[in-house]
């Protein structure tokens, strides 16, 4: 089985990496963006080709699901690049296909608050896709870089999966059913990602967990035991959204960024600081202890191995290869 | 043997791919920028990504040299991403990496000002290769982003030879004793060019040929063979600087770009418009016609065919391969 984790976004250094490996992680999926511009957006890229460079032995660039093999033997982590945002590909389709070729895989279409392309949970009205939404839904499906709506409004979500030729993802969050919260999702969300055959990644940043810092990991297993009945247990995963080592100013990026004087953002907790990690989930270590928990909650083998990684290898699989084969003719119908 | 042209900056159009085929040319590298942001030079690759899908059946992105094999079975050209200057990097050493992800596999130092890394042609002072100069020199090597001096000063040319360890080009130029010109190149800058292995893209740019647009093709193939005999017909091979079909806004853009505010650069001829072209030189389709004028003056038959495009394919089969093995951990030496 591998392991894969669908979503972190930690303060990138060796100690991690090095606990990436002890926890066996094949593969992570890492955000590079929030509110960053596209150049800004190059310059994360440029740091993480830093940190390839000088930590190659413990990580790689993934790029496609043979990738996170090649990372198993090596013994070596790989890392997938995803958008949490479309502030990236500003205003130009173009930059979708840019972004792709230097090795995003997800983007989502929102971060929490009205983009270009859809509206974000956060928002009081959620208009669904725009018009550009559309054309950049079609140009995610074309290349097979992948849609998240993590972050994004029920209205703009269900119209997602809807326009979307490709299953889609919410690589980071969990059900509304057992935690409601802006960024949880509703059972009428689930059930069309079920049915277009997306995953959701279950997420354990407190924020999203049934009594916060403080959820039991028999309760979240069971949680995800509930979910799986529902949607079946190919579909669910883990996107822990583990943040380790970020100071809170990150928070206050990430809710703030640029477009509030407040750093505390409207309609976010008063203050913006990272909240305790439950002490199941500290760090990657941690990852493989989550197996025994999922069984305990009555996963058979199998499924539990999908849910810490062989359903998104599988997902990878399928999901980001088309842009393969995008520069040989008959493709294209000539 | 493979037709390859070592530069061009058409203005890119279907027809002109239809002649490209006509010509039957296996590679052209194609300029992608002169004094454009990071920001901008991403725009241009969008632009050529669009091309690339509309025009598949008779062009493809050429990476490495076996996509020059690959567009020759398929009946395409493959097209080569070259910058003619280092704006593109901004003051930024990690978008190096960054743009030969996107396919950039040659960059100039400099266009014809100062630069951060070294003195163009037509700068009075040549200060030779700055300290980020050498740092980018030494990134460029480790990538495999080929160091073109075409439009640098004498100095700059020798110091970045001699600082580079790997073959350099001058992609298109001809030889001062054939005609003096700023941008043509001294017998120090070609023997130290043949010394180290590299190569000289020889210019059908008026301005770089004796006689401007009258310059005879028997007389180009014969300053080719006075130049082979100095350096080896192995290392000269052509680098047309074929500008089909441009604005002459565009030699303006080139000259002026956003350094002056006058349209005619200071130092260069007082109205910028494009030369016309030698009758036996307009477009791709007159590439072949080269060979016979290369006979004539003396070269064998597998020097003809190695000017003609084998040297430039020897070239890249050596010269764009390293990034292949960034990522593996053994090369990297742990």
């Amino acid at each position: 089985m591998f392991q894969i984790d669908g979503l972190q976004y930690c303060n990138w250094a060796r100690h991690i990496f090095e606990q990436m490996r002890e926890g066996r992680m094949d593969a992570v999926h890492a955000t590079i963006c929030y509110h960053e511009t596209f150049r800004e957006t190059a310059g994360n890229i440029a740091t993480w080709n830093r940190l390839f460079e000088d930590h190659a032995d413990l990580i790689m660039p993934g790029r496609f699901a043979e990738d996170v093999e090649k990372a198993r033997a090596s013994g070596r982590t790989a890392i997938f690049f995803g958008l949490q945002n479309c502030s990236a590909i500003e205003d130009d389709i173009g930059l979708v296909e840019v972004l792709y070729d230097l090795g995003v895989r997800f983007m989502q279409l929102t971060y929490n608050n009205q983009s270009l392309l859809g509206s974000g949970c956060y928002e009081p009205v959620d208009g669904g896709i725009t018009r550009m939404g559309k054309e950049v839904i079609r140009e995610m499906n074309r290349l097979g870089l992948v849609i998240d709506m993590s972050h994004s409004g029920e209205r703009s979500t269900l119209e997602a999966i809807g326009h979307s030729t490709r299953p889609i993802v919410v690589s980071h969050a969990n059900p509304n059913f057992w935690h409601p919260a802006p960024r949880n999702k509703s059972e009428k969300v689930l059930d069309a990602l079920k049915e277009s055959g997306g995953i959701i990644g279950l997420s354990l940043y407190p924020h999203h967990l049934k009594g916060g810092s403080n959820c039991t990991a028999a309760d979240f297993a069971r949680m995800a035991k509930q979910l799986a009945d529902r949607i079946g247990a190919g579909q669910v995963a883990i996107g822990s959204d583990l943040c380790q080592d970020q100071p809170d100013s990150v928070v206050e990026w990430m809710r703030s960024g640029r477009w509030t004087k407040q750093g505390a953002a409207p309609g976010c907790a008063p203050t913006a600081v990272f909240p305790d990690q439950p002490e199941w989930f500290r760090d990657n270590r941690q990852f493989p202890g989550l197996r025994a928990h999922l069984r305990k909650a009555g996963f058979a083998p199998a499924e539990a191995d999908g849910i810490l990684g062989n359903n998104w290898y599988r997902f990878f699989a399928k999901s980001v290869e088309p842009a393969r084969q995008r520069f040989t003719p008959h493709v294209d119908g000539r």
